[in-house]
């Protein structure tokens, strides 16, 4: 479907991730992207201020932090509230929906985590193989 | 840790995807990049050839195929098995550890798929805001 399309809330098939023009592979690029998902994961057990964010994310810069935050907040994943303080202060977090898919992000993040001495041996043996018949 | 640092393949708290050096952040971006995500999860019914999986992938390009593939079999998620027939055919199909990653991946994206009308109000609310602001 193209962005034009009327939706049916109830119809979740209308959507489709593996067609291009459907919006939701936008969304998915937003919470899978290389700053996305380590975003939203990073405010899974508590909210922060913009620079807590950016040391809890090692290597984001400023700019990629704000854009990631800027395209999640328009998605409806992450809540930015600006406390009326002086200087101001911003806080972000997640709303209920940001928790869920941060909640899935979390357990592919501790698979990838838990099994990295696999891949580390796969990584091995491919080169090897490439190194023998180059 | 870093890429040279001994690990053990028992402690697998020793991998942080949150530290910019540990090999595990590029293994996550692999799997969840622009197109790994979408090809882990094309192969997850069946496994395919290459032409095949592109029509599956709407949109990637070859190139960009091409070098998805690499990579996930590289990390020992992808098998690549080239079939002694004339002319040569290869097919692909997820490892063991793949097809894990990729029922996780398929959680989020039938979460994801499930909820953009909830993603795509968030998108007009977001943007009506700023345009009373501006």
């Amino acid at each position: 479907m193209d962005e034009t399309t009327p939706r049916d809330g109830a119809d979740s098939l209308a959507f489709d991730v593996f067609s291009r023009q459907c919006p939701s592979r936008g969304t998915l690029e937003h919470v899978t992207g290389r700053w996305g998902s380590l975003t939203l994961t990073a405010l899974y057990k508590t909210g922060a201020r913009f620079n807590e964010l950016r040391r809890r994310v090692d290597g984001v810069s400023e700019k990629m932090l704000s854009q990631t935050l800027h395209a999640l907040e328009r998605d409806g994943l992450v809540l930015r509230e600006a406390q009326p303080t002086n200087p101001p202060r911003v806080d972000y977090e997640l709303t209920p929906l940001g928790r869920e898919v941060a909640d899935r992000l979390l357990g592919l993040i501790q698979l990838v985590e838990s099994r990295m001495s696999e891949v580390l041996d796969a990584r091995s043996r491919y080169d090897e193989a490439r190194e023998v018949t180059l």
